[in-house]
């Protein structure tokens, strides 16, 4: 307890300011995929990769910024199978992927002559290792063979090629920064690939009600850097933010750090530009905050995983950039009492709470096990939990005073066990690296089965209790999330892939989920991996009327086949 | 400007909290419509009906409150057209309704039987009275001839209902408090009102997450009273609130004061239930922050004036209620001042600022002449602009000083000519009063051409301005409304009606605000009375894809017709 009080202190006289705090991480940190919670390259090992001759190569072929970060990972396996330990699962046991639609026409050579046209001999990607690249996901679990990316710069392009793909009826995979985690931005078959990231202008920003107008293929941390400029942030913060793109975020509606306190992209997002499967452009590209005139469409393509139509243009409402950044990191004994410190810091700190993360026990000791150079910020004793506790506001003053009343009145009431205030950036750094190092630190110590659940959060840590007795000593059963957001990432922790444990664990953690009302994807999306899956968090009458709109929007089913709703769905409603 | 600084003396001692001051002013002035910027009926008024006969008449008839609410309002106009001036607007030259639908079925003696079944024969209203009031909406802008009100008092209900609805083609209006201010909730022709007051129940309320659910039907007031009990607040707060319904709100994607702070409804709404035109019940009803299972429909509900499904339950995020509310009242000389200070409110008083609302000196000069009892707070001068700010904060301390170090720049940088900070709850109404009496002043005035735009801050004010010079000394031009927002309720107030007048403002008005890709609707929505105005704000493609959605949903178009949508754009999907 002394040592809270001695970090209460700290926070007290400390003139350091840790608004920069999250940048910086970043700039070390920036390969990552498309959530928090998941597994980044860590700067050791990028620094390694520096050193490879594979990733200069890649380098020098002049990729994009995103080809770099997939040629790193590629490497990346290429190191691992070769040297340190690798663990690759056989996908098919959870995704069972269905047949190629034989509706949709197949590549050739008058096509190509078609697109080369349109995008005037620039933007034809044909060669063999930039496809490859393009048809692998971040987290190589899935490979697409399509033969033939497109790299438009206009609405105008992207809408020539949809109209085009949808009369000769040619599949198509819209892509962005490619770091979906649940297959959702590759091709499952030969689909063509529209990667937007040559759409990358800022188009506007006003400075007086904050909205950004940009094109759908900007990287979200060009645009965090461009508002930063301008006394703005972005309303989202993501690990993956160095190379996925706004129009990625907002077809996968992600989530993040921020959404505690900015809420989600169906708030912040105030109007997009649109192109829709036989090439119309809907301009619903509004810069106002309220506008009631018909029915909010822009709505529909937040979070449909470019299924209903590919994101061009994005205006969003950004938040003003406040001075004053704190961070606690606090233990508590219980479950129970980590609620309860939600609900007090909710009340007591108010207007200021930005981020409300947690981890269990078992977390934190792999964290600390796995990982090298991090310490126990608490090293007296062990705790069952850690909660990490971000304020954010105008005046230093007053969120320090704000922050140590909070905790003051926590210790006493019995709540907190011990804590630590970041007295300056490199401390808050390192608190949030155990956070974020959960999943690099569940790489390391073998085999995953990641979940991604929402959970009422007075239920979401019982699920982890009856996992835990399910599996007795076979696994490890890693508990850590978005505690604000009821959003728990669980994961089974195992020494290697193992179909008898999968099943001890599949449809269990769906099944638990639903009775609960849960989700069974929180932030990632549904993909392809989890499209069969869907029933777990939906009606069947919810599914169905999905399944009209997308008949509506796209008949042939062109737009990013197989993903997000069930095959045996959309066959029904032809 | 010793006015401001004694002002700002007094904001650092008082003692008083000002948290609850919009509540006691709601008690005093409940009966008031959909939202905030339009009239209601003034303390004193009220009071006198109360004395009044017809008054009484309507309470003894145990109407439900919302049934007294109109059976005041016609009290109000009877009252008005004996005694006080009168201003019955023609309101065929600004909303031309269209004919009624042939395909639609008029009711007959079988189809009140099976009601009857259904309901077990509660809530099959014929009485006319009651239908008279049904019939009418809030402005006494529309009448409808409905010879049937149902009231349902469960989701299943509602779906027979629907069910029986659409397979008789039986046309439909789904009303709740009955508040639109363009003509959403009453029937146009002889559509079954459906009533959902009766569902009104409270159903859960989670004091960790702050998650509300309940029936559609539960009046905004109440549940705000429930709230306040449980320490959180409503996401929204409207003038209507003492008589409209939830899901009315939800319907009508009602905006108000607290769109600033907390966002819109598609970002506090977490979940739906919703009755489709074939008695399909959705079961969208998630208690979760976060759910990216496929495509998000409760978006399309939300705003959508009951004309894809009628909102049977509600699931909604609400925040921790905070002590410390102050108010300021400011004076600037001209527009880009205004502007400059929201900028300097967003930065500097940052999380804390909750309100941002403004009135110009043709606003504050009409509310002074018409309404007894109000003072201008700021007497030694005339002002061309005014600004009120709003603070809510979780320590009162902290916002003050807060304030003051904002007040105290805004002068010293000549933004701010005068101001006056409240002192306690009496002075906080008596300023919100001036603000919110703008339409009680222009009914009292004459006659009011009335428009709800959203539309680039910077520019807002060109359009007031240019208005003045069209309108010349024909009309007095009144600006006000959520600065804060972007939108702005422009007034044309004249003596009396005259279309030589409302030839000179629209299609003006609306030209000019689709230049500046503005909305014609902010927060009313588009009902009867814009329906086909709808291109003003969207282009030929979205509105198409909005009538395709409509045809999926509502293949008979049975729900809420004429309103929303363009007839001539609904046949043309046929």
């Amino acid at each position: 307890m002394k040592y809270l009080t001695a970090a209460s202190r700290l926070l007290r006289h400390s003139s350091r300011n840790l608004s920069n705090r999250r940048s910086n991480l970043q700039l070390l940190c920036s390969i990552r995929p498309s959530s928090s919670g998941h597994s980044y390259t860590s700067l050791r090992s990028y620094e390694k990769f520096m050193q490879d001759d594979c990733f200069h190569r890649n380098i020098s072929a002049k990729n994009s910024f995103r080809g770099s970060v997939v040629g790193i990972l590629n490497c990346l396996a290429k190191f691992q199978s070769g040297g340190i330990r690798t663990h690759h699962r056989n996908l098919a046991s959870t995704a069972s992927i269905p047949e190629r639609n034989k509706s949709f026409a197949t590549i050739n050579s008058d096509d190509i002559s078609y697109f080369n046209k349109v995008l005037g001999g620039r933007g034809v990607v044909q060669d063999e290792e930039k496809l490859d690249d393009a048809n692998t996901d971040w987290m190589r679990k899935y490979k697409g063979s399509s033969k033939l990316m497109l790299q438009p710069r206009t609405t105008q392009e992207v809408s020539q090629i949809l109209d085009y793909c949808n009369s000769r009826c040619l599949a198509v995979v819209p892509q962005g920064g490619n770091t979906s985690l649940v297959g959702g931005s590759i091709p499952v078959y030969d689909e063509v690939i529209i990667n937007i990231g040559s759409m990358n202008n800022i188009l506007s920003f006003d400075k007086v009600s904050g909205i950004l107008v940009c094109e759908a293929g900007c990287i979200l941390e060009n645009l965090m850097s461009f508002l930063d400029n301008e006394g703005y942030i972005m309303p989202l913060d993501l690990g993956a933010k160095g190379s996925c793109q706004i129009g990625g975020n907002i077809s996968t509606n992600a989530g993040g750090l921020r959404l505690l306190r900015y809420g989600s992209l169906h708030g912040s997002v105030l109007g997009l530009e649109v192109v829709l499967a036989n090439g119309t452009v809907l301009d619903m590209l509004g810069t106002l905050r309220k506008d009631n005139t018909g029915y909010d469409l822009k709505h529909l393509f937040i979070g449909s995983e470019g299924s209903l139509g590919i994101v061009t243009k994005v205006s969003i409402l950004t938040p003003p950039k406040l001075p004053s950044v704190n961070l606690a990191f606090l233990a508590c004994e219980d479950y129970l009492s980590c609620q309860k410190i939600l609900v007090e810091a909710k009340t007591k700190l108010g207007e200021i709470l930005s981020a409300f993360e947690f981890l269990d026990i078992n977390a934190m000791d792999l964290v600390l096990t796995q990982l090298d150079g991090l310490r126990d910020p608490l090293p007296s004793s062990k705790h069952n939990f850690y909660v990490l506790i971000e304020t954010t506001g105008s005046m230093e003053s007053h969120d320090k005073e704000k922050l140590e009343a909070f905790l003051a009145q926590a210790i006493e009431s019995g709540l907190l066990t011990d804590g630590v205030v970041a007295q300056d950036i490199n401390q808050a750094s390192s608190f949030w690296r155990i956070r974020e190092g959960v999943p690099e630190a569940l790489l390391k110590a073998g085999a995953t089965y990641k979940y991604d659940l929402s959970l009422p959060p007075e239920k979401m840590y019982n699920l982890v209790e009856e996992m835990r007795q399910r599996l007795g000593t076979a696994a490890n059963v890693v508990a850590y999330g978005h505690l604000g957001d009821g959003n728990l990432h669980l994961n089974i922790s195992t020494k290697q892939y193992d179909d008898n444990i999968l099943a001890k664990i599949e449809p269990f953690v769906y099944e638990w989920t639903s009775k609960q009302r849960g989700s069974i994807s929180a932030e990632h999306g549904i993909g392809l991996m989890k499209a069969n899956k869907l029933h777990y968090s939906n009606s069947t009458e919810v599914v169905q009327v999905m399944a009209a709109i997308k008949k509506v929007l796209d008949p042939s089913g062109i737009l990013n086949p197989y993903k997000v709703l069930p095959t045996s769905v959309l066959s029904s409603q032809s």
